[in-house]
């Protein structure tokens, strides 16, 4: 059986692991305060050339957009994403669980327009009751989007422009973002995106990782006593080296990168090996995640060998169906694929 | 440096290390459907001989207990805890952010006094005026306590009656649980402790695993769509194989125990070695957990050798040092703890 | 200047004045446990023929509408509103800071489509990941709505057929509910619409009252310890007197819907003015709040002398406005207004 | 049947319901922005020379807590109150509802000690492990305390000095102000009081008024967007002049501490009363509420005439019985108290 059902279904790069058993035995200080959690943000402070970043690791992606997005709004302020975002539909409404609204709007291929965005707070304002509404405090994006696609670097200037012009905060979900800036499409280098946003997290446990997720505060300060509140969420681990190693190591002689270099390779080639085969996509993503449209016979046959996951009907007798490639996809996985369709 | 610090500062016990080094490149589903999840919560359940109980693992300790707390709580009641309880003290408010109160009662070297928790009980329904108060709905213990004491089984059979008797969850907070059963003092196992409360857990990430606690379900069912609310208050890992096979390892052969039983040779030895060179003891610990009185100067100059926790003041000359022992504390560690005392 | 600016504008009817007066020194136990609020309970269990039926008097419609949404969700559901509900756009957000998510669907002049209610249920339920997903637990809709429409009894039948079918709830928020009700394309009594839902509240503040709602659990229990978790949600006063005999004032003699009936004739008249000085309506709208479209010049001179919502802007020229009836406008009114037009 | 049961059995003071007749069909606009609000707030800033004040009308006691109390604290923070302090026992657990925790500290006769407050703020940043406690942000004391005691204007100094030192705020809960200010034991006026914390409520409900708490900010800026939080919190009333008019009323010539001077002469008369008749009292109140050690049997007959509150058993055979006057006590109802006696 040969998975492509997610970038998460194997463990994590064996370097990390390499680390995890050189220093087993190391007794080292708790809840993130030890010497390979220092190193680790100094080490994404300098790939990101901002010495004054603030860096925290903490445990996974759900938690860390709650976190973030719960400490960086006012009480009166709600955060917009689009209709796909990550936040407004797999999180089981945690974002709400901290009192705070999601403002949809609408998704283009899982991206916000920033013109529909700049309509959204402008009308808002207008509106006398707005006393009443929920003020629009954050936005929200993926890179790469929950759909694959990418923000090119020009609408994430727009979208952070809009931002300070109406003191809000834009946070970029990372979750996946080795596979968005190692795409042969992506225009901006992790400290260009890191200089046009307040705070973006870099994703571990998709990108090699076996847990954690690095935020940064690239744009803004922390907020105040975020270790207290990254405590009360319930997003901190006793064992912080749990999640520092594994960021010291991917971000060592350039790995993170590197790694995701070769999750996009095996994409792009699975993309020929599908376009070769006849099928078509149901929308053009340039990272990891593809979407390709089979017919539900070929599915079931596919089913028996391979492990993907089905998006959504595409009609009565064909499936959007995703495939993901990761650091740990195989040539030989690909090879496999290429001759059972 | 030797680290006496706390039971947290070394990694993972070496079986765990091995056991993720041999399934790290397996393809496995996430989110706890991998199948060393399932038979990790099968051997648990047998530890306990409770077929029916269900079994969850959480990513820490603050995470389990706030998931735990409100999701087996109505909203109109509160949790009974120890002034010194660890949810009362040390985890930022995180029960709170759920919306219910601790109802702090006496603690007792960390341990609740069954006559006052029925006494309070009983109060609260026969104020007339109820209706505007917070109602009791859980009792909440450690085993063992924050001060490394441990309940009676005839205590908890005391507690867990109440619990019958007035509608309550009785819940054991078992971050240490290993060293709690396995003290020369403790009078029941593990499948005793189960079967007198309503929910427990089984702490991994103080005895030898890297991260994760097992929240097991065995005298009452576990709340409706528990996974979900696991997902919303963010203690739950995309890749769970990380917490399901520490657990399997440690449910395989013994091994909790061995371990513990370990932890705990290691702090008779600590005990003794402290008695044989004149120092008391600040109240007694048949646990892992030994809070030493030394004088000020004493802990100044061992200090640059040894690592401890500084617990509070005994007078104005003294101090309480917490000394912790673990799976990892080796009689070399000991050896030289003598030597410098 | 007279004032159509909301039916919330005046006072309070002068027969609820008088009783207040009548019984100001009368010493009456607090927190809705006097008489009067008993026998308005009473009242209203005849007027809607279900003895059973739980009765509860709450300050506004902000703080019912949080209230019974929270507590008749468990925490892994969310509530169906339109996009245009008043829960969703003016409240602040406060289901949102209850912990629970809203799920729009879209608003057809304010109303829901029973059809795309259940495509959505549906479809949740066949979605695989649906752990991930906030749960619908409710559906939530207004009578008349906020743009003053009225579902047919048919559709709030399909609509409550859907919620049993699905395990769930549906609430009607009546803050107008005897505008809707005394409507001439009403079909249904408030009996009748009361046996169509599992809870749904009679709107005082808007129909005569100074304040207060009546929330009726008429198809399902209340929560249970409802009056503690309307205490702990900040919706109850002392002086339960202020809301309980309002509702005993429009309970007796039919003055609820007499006055109802009232505000009806008066935007009736209100219609037949706009059409016959040859004004349209931006949609159609059979109860108290009529959505005129005005000439922008023609708005800011009536500005002057009348009282009125702008609603938002219908072109370039013109303006959606609204014009709101109540118990207490008067014929004088109305010829002052059409002498001005 | 007379009562004394509490300060909240009847309905409101005649000038008020006068003033609600008076004003009953004018229109007014809604959410506190009439003109009565404005009044009563100018009104109220004349009364404690503090012009630049900012004033806000809510529903009622435990609203107005929760909601002051939540957006003053950030999110790390809770508030130290005394044992028997209001929030902490009878409101149902609603500041922990928005996410606080209530700090604890000892009650003495209602009062906090300063040096009490002191120690426990020291001590909590003296402990290394305050990132994973709450910290403490707020000052929450009664005046008059639920015993009906007083805090000397030379302790609230303390304790606003204390504020100020360690940048905490103190907020005075004054839902029976007047009867603490005209008490003859009182060392301070309301601009006294209003120039020692930063936020304070003078109470309506409980001092004329039939419903209606009028928040203060004297010491500190309000909240940000404030009434956007009143309205999330449901402390709004749609008709705002039910709580403009009342404050407006009662703040025109001195009638809010004419009132409050007569609750006090009837408390002081009965306080005779009882004395003459050879009843002692459980603690020393100088308040509008008598705590009276009456025997079981007494109480008994006693109860079929009069009405009062049992507070908490004395003895086997004694109990501890609160008397509280009000504005509306009258000397008839002493007369035949002591008849009753």
């Amino acid at each position: 059986m040969i998975s492509f059902a997610s970038d998460y279904t194997t463990g994590m790069h064996p370097r990390i692991l390499e680390a995890y058993a050189a220093t087993n035995l190391e007794p080292l200080p708790g809840y993130g305060m030890d010497a390979y959690s220092s190193r680790a943000a100094e080490k994404i402070r300098l790939a990101i050339q901002k010495p004054e970043a603030e860096v925290f690791f903490l445990t996974g992606g759900t938690q860390t957009n709650e976190t973030v997005i719960s400490t960086m709004l006012e009480p009166w302020q709600g955060v917009i994403a689009a209709t796909t975002g990550h936040i407004q539909v797999h999180e089981a409404g945690a974002v709400e669980y901290t009192g705070h609204k999601v403002l949809c709007l609408p998704s283009h291929a899982g991206l916000l327009d920033p013109e529909e965005v700049e309509a959204y707070i402008k009308t808002f304002y207008q509106d006398e009751s707005h006393d009443h509404m929920v003020f629009p405090g954050m936005i929200y994006i993926s890179y790469p989007t929950e759909m694959g696609t990418l923000y090119p670097k020009e609408t994430l200037a727009r979208l952070y422009d809009l931002c300070r012009k109406y003191d809000m905060k834009l946070f970029i979900d990372g979750a996946r973002l080795g596979y968005g800036l190692a795409s042969l499409e992506a225009d901006m280098t992790m400290a260009e995106l890191a200089s046009l946003c307040d705070v973006f997290y870099i994703g571990g446990t998709k990108v090699g990782a076996p847990i954690g997720e690095a935020v940064v505060f690239s744009g803004s300060p922390a907020p105040r006593h975020f270790i207290t509140m990254v405590k009360q969420h319930g997003a901190m681990l006793a064992k912080g080296r749990m999640t520092g190693i594994p960021f010291d190591v991917l971000f060592t002689d350039g790995l993170y990168m590197e790694i995701s270099q070769h999750a996009i390779q095996m994409a792009e080639r699975l993309k020929e090996i599908f376009r070769t085969k006849g099928y078509a996509f149901a929308w053009k993503s340039p990272t990891n995640q593809q979407f390709v449209i089979l017919p539900n016979e070929k599915l079931e046959t596919l089913r028996k060998e391979v492990d993907f996951s089905v998006w959504e009907p595409a009609d009565e007798t064909h499936s959007v169906v995703r495939f993901a490639t990761s650091w740990s996809t195989t040539m030989e996985d690909l090879d496999l694929l290429e001759q059972l369709l």
